[in-house]
């Protein structure tokens, strides 16, 4: 308060932009701390001249809640916990606590969303699987608060931090593991066509096959759902073909739970008579029957990425990030053996 | 602030309450909303004074932050999804978020954790697994904040309101199932024995092998850890006997694939050699092969009612809670059949 204006340049713009909005400064202060108690069209208003201004509250983190803010579109998702995981390990270091929401909207959490984030002033925001509308962006850049995405569709967002992972090596890897054990009739159930994450994982497919020098088959290769009903109707699908293939790629550890139960419906053993290939790596993995080979996606590594970035762009908001894609790898486990010859040459 | 104290006797109490402690009303007032400025000391004196005096704020639902605070002792477990999804299913419908911690301690949250809580000021608190220190339970007490305990273990806290599941008719119910099936030497791979869960859930299994006149083995009973490996271990050394039991009731989910894994190394077909019935039903129960017999404990329906009653506790200060039990049910799939009779009367 004693302070002259000059030692405070914040102070100034704050200052600037009440008079600009013919507002008192303390209604400049309550919108920004996202208090409720403004009319809508004052805030508005204020809004518009803080963005306008490139008013950017400073990233000290000291100012901030100890809380990182986590909003999943779905919590349905077997991953959820993975990602929680990766964040709480993060928050537990720096003594935060996390504040979950699930937005129900696969592209952006919805309005009344961002007060609550602004009112609590978390050191960040780790969103999983979507992105924010440009004024969501604008409101936490005005306040200093970073985002950043945890994006395992791999879907691109060029001037959004996020963390993703390398889809295309791990298409790639599963299906070479696949060729090295002699299959050559390899099937794909991959996810969803209109995802960036499958068709990442097709191209590593493709570019595994053509490596081998055996030609892409594209009625190998049939959309699924992530879900395993889905894949267990696609996996029939494939196998009751006279000339079904010998290994499938399943594209997600569930989707290779709906192959296994197609496989046991048609009286076929894995991996005698059929391997199968996962991704993701979930828990569950490990103790189906047969445990099942999969590409390992590093959820909690992703996640636990994600809220360092968050972190650190809080005590260095200049920073340049750009989007970075954790490795996946493949874990060998029974459900995929070499196949047998007299099949493999049908 | 013109109001005079007669209209307000909270404001009364606090009043007294900082003459008592020789502080300014401001500091009694820091205290109780959780600010972290004022010495340990006095800090320790007013929250003694406030106990003493049997404070508490009233517990009016619009003066708490829209939070529901959610604490876990261990998010590894592969229930902690589940739970989330009842609290955020309640969250959601009261446009509330969830604030999320894993406290790494199997009996409480850790002392900060409070302070927190405190600042916060939260709709309710729902704990997963464990239980308050009293120091804690006084803190709360004296701000108005309710906490309900979701407690699938069944362990007993008279004074705490909680929400179980009914342990010991799910093991009568998956036992009975078996004896159904023909079956009359069934193994069981239980979880820890102290836990009250083993204990209710034995005593069901006894109660069926009783009504049915089939004598109790207690060799036949071996102690789990509740995790895989250690089911496998316990199911080979069961299977390996001359005088194998012809099923397994599991104790758990993740037990059972333990034991599937143990069968599969011994070249037993389940359900033709050996029948196995989990405890959880966890969505993993449906896809592994075959699809698992298992008792249905409605996890995420109890973390939604354990909310409701926070929420409920806040509304209404003085209701008397008792533990609530939903209702467990066995989910018949395919890992259970009739018993070969040759075999069962070996």
């Amino acid at each position: 308060m004693g302070k002259t204006t000059a030692e405070d340049p914040e102070r100034v713009t704050l200052a600037a932009i009440s008079v600009l909005a013919g507002v008192s400064l303390s209604t400049v202060s309550k919108v920004l701390n996202g208090r409720g108690d403004v009319a809508a069209s004052t805030r508005s208003r204020v809004e518009a001249l803080l963005a306008e201004h490139g008013y950017s509250r400073r990233g000290d983190a000291a100012a901030s809640a100890p809380l990182l803010e986590l909003v999943f579109h779905e919590l349905e998702s077997v991953w959820a916990i993975e990602i929680i995981r990766g964040v709480e390990r993060v928050a537990r270091e720096h003594g935060m606590s996390i504040i979950l929401t699930e937005s129900g909207d696969r592209h952006s959490p919805d309005l009344d969303w961002i007060d609550g984030v602004i009112a609590r002033n978390p050191a960040g925001v780790i969103l999983v699987f979507s992105d924010l509308s440009a004024g969501h962006k604008q409101q936490l850049a005005t306040r200093g608060i970073p985002f950043v995405v945890v994006d395992p569709a791999g879907d691109p967002a060029p001037d959004v931090p996020s963390i993703g992972s390398a889809n295309w090596s791990g298409g790639l890897a599963a299906t070479r593991h696949l060729i090295d054990l002699g299959h050559t009739r390899i099937g794909m159930i991959s996810g969803p066509f209109d995802m960036m994450c499958s068709s990442a994982r097709i191209g590593g497919y493709r570019a595994a096959l053509d490596a081998a020098g055996i030609t892409f088959d594209p009625a190998l290769v049939l959309e699924g759902d992530f879900h395993p009903e889905g894949a267990r109707l696609r996996a029939l699908e494939l196998l009751e073909r006279a000339d079904r293939p010998t290994a499938i790629f399943a594209g997600s550890d569930l989707q290779a739970m709906g192959v296994y139960e197609a496989a046991r419906a048609l009286g076929l053993a894995i991996p005698a008579d059929l391997s199968v290939v996962g991704y993701d790596d979930l828990p569950l993995a490990r103790w189906v029957g047969p445990p099942l080979t999969t590409v390992r996606q590093p959820l909690t590594e992703m996640a636990e990425e994600a809220a360092r970035l968050a972190l650190r762009l809080r005590r260095e908001p200049g920073l340049e990030v750009q989007r970075m894609d954790l490795a996946t790898s493949l874990v060998s486990r029974q459900s995929t053996a070499r196949v047998d010859q007299a099949v493999a040459g049908r």
